[in-house]
C-alpha cells in the first residue's frame, strides 16, 4: 500500500506565527541606505509610505511574531495548503529518490503572493490607510494585491508595465473583478510618468518606473501607502507559513528534507519555503543543502556582486545591501516575469554570502521541459517561475538514481501558470530561445553601482 | 469560535464506489433509439466506439459500483475536494442561511469534468484502445481528457468549435501541452466536416458538427474510441463522487442539507453533487430541495418539452428521452458555454418530471452579478457555468434572511474561471446583454423533433 498523494494540515494545525530569521542568522545584513542622505534609513524615512507595524517587522529580531487573527482567518480561504508526493513523477525519472512539493497555486489569486498581501492590507487598514498603490509586472502580485485589498475594503491602484498590460489582458481583469483601478505605466498620471513619456511616448514600461509611479503616488497622498511584493525582510517573513506548514506535513510522514528548492526572484517564495530549514541549519546542525533556483538570462546569485545598490532603476528606492547585476541591468524578455529582476532580498543574499544556502541558474528551454513534463505526469500547469524548481528538483533526482541514493527531495510550485499559457504555446512551438549570460550588460550596469563601501 | 473554513476529508475517506440512482429511481428513463432503425441501442450499436465497461455502465442498476483502483490513485491527485463555508459571503448577504460550497476546481484541469475523464480514460485504455477522440466547445471537457490521456499514455484527438478555437487559446494550448492534437472543427479530415466547409467555408462550427467529427473519427478506425464529458449515464455515475464527500462532509459538522443546487447543462456536474441527496429522499424521506439552475437563454428543464430528441444538430446519436428545446435551436452566445445545450441528461430529465428535483432559470447579467460578489468575498474567481448555482444560492439565502429561517444552503462550484476573463471584462465594461426568452426559435425547433412517441 503505497503512501497518500497528498499531506494535509487541518486548520488548526495551521501556524499562528511567522518566523523571522533575523533572530538566528549568524550576520545580519548591514542596514539599508536612505538614496538621499546615504544615512542608514530610519523609521521616519519609511512612515510615509509603511504602516508602523510593517516597519517593526523590517527591523525586528524577535524569532516569532503572532499571526493576528483576522489574517488567519482569511488565511483559512486557502491555508494550509497540500504537500504533494510526486509519485507519478518520481515513476516517470524513475528515480529512488523521494519528490515531495508544496502546492501554494491553491490560493484564489494563484500564487504565494496572498500570504504577504493580506497582512499588508490588514495592517494598512488597521493603521487607518484607505487606499494602497502597488506595481505589477507580469500580475502575480497585483492580482493578490487586488484581492487582499477587497477583502478590507481598501482602495488598490497597481500600475501594470504597459507591456503586460496589453500582453496579459487576463490579469488585468483579475485585478478589475477584485475591484482595483489598474493603470498602465508609464502614466501621465505621475511626475515619473510623464517624465518617460515626454522623452518617449511609445515605452513599454518597466517594473522600475512603475515603482517609481507607485511610491510617488503613495509619498502625495495623506490616505495612501506602497506596497512591495518581494525583496524587503516582512515579506520574506510573512511568507515563512509555507516553509512551517511543510515541516509539520514531513514529520507526519516521517520525512526529513535532504534537500530544499525554491525559485528566487526578489526572494520571497524562497525564504518562504527554506528560512525555517535554514534555522534548523544553524540552531540544530541539520545538514539540508537549501537551493535558490534562478534564470540563467538574469543569474544574480549565481553571476551578480554583493554590494550596496539601488532596487530600482530610478533611484528611488532604499540603497540595499545584497546581490545585484546592477540595477541599469535589463534582464532579456524571458517568460518567468516574476525572476526578472537585477537584485535579491537583503536576507536571502546575506544567507547565500555565509554558505546556508547554494544558488544554481537553469536556461528557460530546460525550465520548460520540466514544466510540461511534470504537467504530464502530476497534471498541474506550473507557472514559468515556479518551473525553475521542478527543474531543479528533477536534476536532484537523476543524480540521486545515478548514485543509487534515497533521497528526500522538497521543492515549493509557488504558482500555476493558468495565465502563461502563452509562453507554453511558444515553447511547444519551438518559438522559446535561451539567451546567453548577458555578459557585458552585466559588466556595463555593475560600473553604475552606487559609490557605497559595503 | 466560529467554525472552520474549509472542511475536509482525508483520502481514505473518499467514496470508493459511485452511486447510480438507476437502482432507485421510481421511474427508469425510456430506452434511448438507434437513431437508423428506431429500435432501442443495444450494446452493439455502441461497442464500435465506447468499451464495454462504460456500456455496462450505461444500462446499470446496481446501486453501487466499485471505483478501479488506479483510478482511485489519480483521483487522489485532487480529490478529496475541499467544501468550503461561505463565512464571507453570509456576512456580505447579511443572511441567517448558512452557505456551503464545494469547490472541484481545485482539478489539474480546473473543473469537475476531470471526474469522468480519468475513469473513461481508464477503461478505454483497459480494452486496449490506443486514442480517443472528443469535441470540445468552450474547452473545459477537452483539457480534462487530454490530461486523463496524458495519463494513461493514450492518444487525444479533440475537435474544437472553431470559433472557440480561435477565441479561446490558452484552452487549446493548456490541451496542446498535456500532448493532445487539437483540431478546429469544421475540419476536412472527416466526411462530415468536408462536408459542411464545401457549404461554408468560413462556419464558425458548432458542438452539432464537432460531435458528428469526432464519432466519425473514432467509428472509422479500429484503434480509436469516442468520449462525450456529460449527458450519458456512465458520466453522471462517475459525477457522484462529488455529492458522496459533500455528505461525508456536512456530517462532520453535524449539518444536513436543506437545499442543494447545481448548475446544469448537459448535467452532469448537477448529477454530481445532487444524485446522493435524490436517493436520500426516495430511500430515506428527506425534504431537501434539490435546484437545477441553467441560463435563461437556454432554459431547456424550465421551457422545454419532455420528449425524444436527438442528441446533436446532424443526428448521428442516439435519439434521447429527455427536455428539448429542440436539435435544431442554436443558444444565444452567452459566456457560460458549457450551458449551451438544447437537450439534457435522460436521467436528470426524469427526476425532474417525476418531481424530485426543481429547475429555475436566471439571465446572465445576475449571474455575472453575483459571480463578482463571490469573487471579491470568497477570493475565487469562479466560471459562468458555476456562477449559475451562485446566483440560485445568493437568491435562497436572501429568501432565509426576508422569512428569518436559517437554512443550509449547499451549491457545488465545479470550476474556476481562470478562462473566462475576457467574459468579465465584458461584464465590468457594461458589454454584457441578456436575451429574452428565444421563444419563436424554440417553436421552430420543437417543430423538427423526431416522430417518436414517448
Amino acid at each position: 500500500m503505497r503512501a497518500d498523494t497528498k499531506i494535509l494540515l487541518t486548520e488548526k494545525e495551521m501556524p499562528t506565527v511567522w518566523y523571522n530569521i533575523q533572530a538566528h542568522m549568524p550576520n545580519l545584513p548591514p542596514p539599508p541606505l536612505n538614496p538621499r542622505t546615504g544615512q542608514p534609513v530610519t523609521p521616519e524615512d519609511l512612515l510615509p509610505i509603511f504602516p508602523l507595524e510593517l516597519i517593526k517587522q523590517e527591523v525586528s529580531t524577535e524569532p516569532y511574531i503572532e499571526i493576528p487573527e483576522e489574517v488567519q482567518q482569511l488565511y483559512r480561504l486557502f491555508r494550509p495548503t497540500p504537500l504533494f508526493r510526486a509519485h507519478r513523477l518520481e515513476k516517470a525519472l524513475d528515480t529512488p529518490a523521494r519528490i515531495y512539493y508544496k502546492y501554494e497555486g491553491t490560493s484564489p489569486a494563484g500564487s504565494h503572493k496572498v500570504n504577504t498581501s493580506i497582512p499588508q492590507a490588514f495592517y494598512n487598514k488597521q493603521a487607518g490607510i484607505k487606499r494602497l498603490a502597488t506595481e505589477t509586472g507580469a500580475g502575480q502580485w497585483g492580482s493578490a494585491l487586488s484581492m487582499a485589498c477587497s477583502f478590507f475594503g481598501l482602495e488598490c491602484t497597481v500600475y501594470m508595465v504597459k507591456v503586460s498590460y496589453q500582453q496579459k489582458p487576463y490579469r488585468r481583469s483579475l485585478m478589475r473583478v477584485f475591484g482595483a483601478e489598474v493603470i498602465p505605466s508609464p502614466s501621465p498620471l505621475t511626475q515619473a510618468g510623464r517624465a518617460v513619456l515626454e522623452q518617449s511616448p511609445d515605452s513599454p514600461g518597466s517594473l522600475g518606473i512603475a515603482i517609481s509611479e507607485a511610491v510617488e503616488d503613495a509619498a502625495s497622498r495623506e490616505d495612501t501607502n506602497y506596497a512591495l511584493g518581494s525583496v524587503l525582510n516582512h515579506v520574506c517573513l510573512h511568507q515563512t507559513v509555507i516553509g512551517q506548514e511543510v515541516q509539520a506535513q514531513l514529520a507526519k510522514v516521517d520525512e526529513a528534507a535532504d534537500i530544499v528548492i525554491g525559485c528566487c526572484g526578489g526572494g520571497s517564495n524562497f525564504a518562504g519555503i527554506s528560512f525555517p530549514f535554514v534555522r534548523d541549519k544553524i540552531l540544530k546542525g541539520t545538514k539540508t543543502r537549501i537551493i535558490a533556483v534562478e534564470p540563467a538570462a538574469c543569474p544574480t546569485l549565481t553571476k551578480g556582486v554583493y554590494a550596496y545598490d539601488y532596487g530600482d532603476v530610478a533611484k528611488l528606492t532604499p540603497i540595499m545591501p545584497m546581490y545585484t547585476l546592477g540595477h541599469d541591468f535589463m534582464p532579456p524578455g524571458i517568460h518567468a516575469g516574476g525572476l526578472r529582476y537585477h537584485g535579491d532580498s537583503p536576507l536571502v543574499s546575506q544567507l547565500l554570502k555565509d554558505g546556508l544556502i547554494e544558488a544554481v541558474a537553469y536556461p528557460q528551454t530546460q525550465v520548460f521541459e520540466a514544466a510540461v513534463l511534470f504537467a504530464r505526469t502530476e497534471g498541474i500547469l506550473p507557472a514559468p517561475e515556479s518551473s525553475h524548481a521542478i527543474k531543479a528538483a528533477i536534476v536532484e533526482a537523476l543524480r540521486c538514481k545515478e548514485a543509487g541514493e534515497t533521497k528526500t527531495i522538497v521543492f515549493c510550485l509557488s504558482g500555476h501558470g493558468h495565465f502563461d499559457l502563452s509562453a507554453y504555446d511558444d515553447y511547444l512551438t519551438g518559438k522559446i530561445q535561451d539567451y546567453e549570460y548577458p555578459e557585458r550588460l552585466v559588466k556595463e550596469a555593475l560600473a553604475n553601482l552606487p559609490k557605497v563601501e559595503l
